[in-house]
């Protein structure tokens, strides 16, 4: 244990709670978990058991929830697959570095270096500081971070991958349509048609293959499904398993999530079959809110993915760590999806590496400056912040589509193209119906402020740029996408 | 005259009135005038004599506007040289092309589309729209349009171009220090010794080699000084005509404005030798407001050049025309730099070119949307407005450098990333010293609807960006620029 982490803990008036954790503290560091991030792709904040949903079945993900804490304002650092998922790889706000754009076919077109069109090479990803620190490291599934060779992730810290490197794929692949690889060699042939199980069966071989190491050599597997993200397909069976789901494509995005949750339950069964479920941290969450297209359902939020409203930002997250974090708890502050770098770094005894020296394109004095105002790295850890009962306050930033957002503690402020700035309390008012703008206006003069600051000091302008059209997208979605009931 | 003319003039209870116009027009249709653009470069609002300068003498141009009409609210497109030029040439909102970043050494680093430095081919200029309709083309001084051959002014519209492709220049070119060409062939010799004056030099001798031709042959003359821009350099002479100003920089400054102001009395001396005064539309205004770093003043506004502020977009601008227009007349409505294309097009009695074919980085949907809103350009024409007492309501936006802003009819919004969106009345509260925006709700939910739908309607992302350090920069201007007295 460090003294950073001690005395971040630390409470005057209860020694013995202190003395808890250095043990805990002590026990962590001489056997070292193994690290599991579980990413689904445009999952909806009400789609799982756990979360409120009454008709899609996840059994698997609700034990998860069962087993550790479920996060219930947890935040991704965007509300579109790629730039969310930089954010997550780099436990850094991926505007810092000008990740802001989707990354899709358009992007080329609007892209200020047409050769970065992928995570900057100077960005550490979660596993370069854990190769660094002695781990094993896989990816299997859905990559998004750029499609060439400078991006893939046998050259961004990932030792084995098997997966594919852009935004979607076909569930069904076969040996000619698809784009699915292994260590960068085409695939031909799967131990199973759908690709959901596929990638259960991949995470699986590869986690037994580790397990029979010695073991004080811990792992860290990125299991990252596609599912549900479009295109809509689930396999007969699922889809028999969702007849009491009227509409169709509701029906599908039932049995796709379903056939997730069977994968993850097949996952956490081998961990327990191997004996390291206690000394493995589980987390599990969304790559942003459920989109407008999958028939997705937002529960109580507003807005949805490509919207900075809670539909679009805010996820199912999940954090399971028998050995350390305390079982079925809820834990009601903000987190965010930048946290599980830190806390996978320091569940591992870890120190980050520093930042690598800036590109050409980049702005030294800026970088300097907000390192020196938001730190160089911007996620918590969150094993303390879990186990305690103070939240720890947050200050939060998205930039996408011509949308601005900050939140600072319990506010929230949104800034549209299209209308005056709104605040909101997203931790009592959930759906956002309730914009406190006018009669706040130094909390307003104070958020802008910090949202301001923030965008002056990002070290360069957007890789990428959304089209216009998009724009007008979110401004559409974030007017009409307001709760509703679940569908059925 | 047209109809469309006719009816936009008719005062039912001035038919006399509305004959003697009939009567102008009939004459302009037959003797179509010369049109003379003089543009000053980073002027500051109050640096004339018939803008509030009691230091700086500007015999001419003071001249000018007591033939003419001097326009008190006069907006340029944008309050960086570059794309407010954009907007000039076109006529034409230059964000709807993706012209919003200032052209500069760091632009290349931001770019969307390298090979897109400059004004988009596909945009016709306003010596396209004249060329077509049977003027002699050219321009004398600074275009700053784009560097490459693609954008070259000898390919855009002007038969005659002498001077340079960029932002500024020394004054005192030699033939080893200079960037100076005329059509393309680098300059070795020059008239004089100083660039304000060799540039006058040259927009006489067009102008005098225009006037030997048949007088059914008019001529469009752009004389576009780089005048008082940076780099501060004044000849003796000019510096010993300002003794009376104690601070060195203001003083070369001053020295520089009467040099420009010099060189506009040869001109219009030259049009009177010529006898074609008063059938020569003569417009002056600066390409934005006065900057921070040459010693300009700004009057009683509040910014600076790179602010949406007045003291950055709004700039003093004259329009004479013996012929047609008032003389001595104060026009307080809103202009914009955007009418001069319409204004010009309407006095040769030319009807504009059709936009062409949007390119692949385009959004053909979004061009059309917006035609259908705003129209293909964005000016008016100004000959009836001018002359007549009922202001043309207004809707006007810009963007830069994260801020953007809305003047719709009284009504000026600025929405900038650090703080609360800003509401004023610029056409009485010219310094912006009073924010209306906490009492009008409805006003600032109607502007910023009006800018969301501009900003989702652009055909294309900017084809580059300003660095985050410019955005700092902005801010740091717009809270700390505010109307001084003149420096004495």
């Amino acid at each position: 244990m460090t003294h950073w982490r001690f005395f971040s803990t630390i409470d005057l008036c209860s020694i013995a709670l202190v003395l808890a954790f250095v043990n805990i503290g002590a026990a962590s560091a001489s056997v070292r978990p193994n690290l599991l991030l579980i990413i689904a792709d445009d999952l909806g904040y009400g789609d799982l058991g756990c979360t409120g949903s009454t008709t899609i079945s996840t059994p698997s993900i609700d034990a998860l929830a069962s087993q550790g804490v479920l996060c219930t304002q947890a935040y991704v650092a965007s509300s579109v697959c790629s730039p969310s998922r930089a954010g997550l790889m780099t436990g850094r706000d991926p505007r810092r570095f000008g990740y802001e754009g989707n990354l899709n076919k358009a992007a080329s077109g609007y892209a200020t270096r047409a050769e970065l069109l992928g995570l900057p090479p100077n960005e550490h990803t979660i596993a370069n500081h854990l190769a660094a620190a002695g781990y094993s490291t896989a990816l299997v599934g859905k990559w998004h971070l750029g499609d060439a060779e400078l991006f893939h992730p046998n050259h961004r810290g990932f030792e084995y991958f098997c997966g594919i490197l852009g935004g979607g794929h076909n569930y069904f692949p076969t040996a000619n349509n698809n784009k699915i690889q292994r260590n960068g060699q085409p695939l031909k042939e799967f131990s199973s048609p759908y690709l959901t199980d596929f990638f259960t069966d991949e995470a699986i071989a590869w986690i037994k293959s580790r397990q029979t190491e010695a073991i004080n050599d811990p792992w860290l597997m990125v299991l990252s499904y596609n599912a549900p993200h479009t295109p809509m397909q689930a396999t007969e069976k699922d889809l028999a398993d969702c007849q009491h789901i009227k509409d169709p494509k509701r029906r599908t995005y039932a049995a796709m999530v379903q056939a997730m949750d069977r994968g993850i339950g097949r996952v956490t069964k081998t961990l327990q079959d191997l004996g390291c479920s206690e000394r493995t941290l589980v987390v599990f969450l969304s790559d942003n809110g459920g989109a407008t297209s999958n028939a997705s359902w937002n529960g109580k939020l507003s807005g949805a993915k490509g919207t900075l409203r809670e539909g679009g930002v805010r996820v199912p997250m999940i954090c399971a760590w028998p050995e350390t974090l305390p079982a079925g708890k809820e834990y009601k502050g903000v987190v965010s999806s930048m946290d599980i770098l830190p806390t996978f770094l320091g569940a591992a005894n870890a120190q980050p590496l520093e930042l690598s020296p800036t590109l050409g394109h980049q702005d030294a004095t800026n970088q300097s400056r907000a390192v020196e105002r938001y730190g160089a790295y911007d996620g918590v850890d969150l094993r303390d912040t879990l186990s305690g009962t103070t939240p720890t306050r947050r200050l939060l930033f998205w930039r996408l589509q011509g949308q601005t957002a900050v939140l600072d503690g319990n506010h929230k402020l949104i800034r549209l193209p299209h209308r005056p700035a709104q605040l909101f309390r997203p931790a009592t008012d959930v759906g956002e119906r309730r914009d406190l703008a006018n009669g706040a206006p130094e909390i307003m003069l104070r958020l802008m402020q910090k949202l301001g600051e923030w965008e002056s000091n990002l070290t360069t302008v957007p890789l990428w740029d959304s089209s216009p059209r998009w724009w007008r997208d979110s401004a559409r979605i974030y007017d009409t996408w307001n709760p509703r009931p679940e569908p059925k």
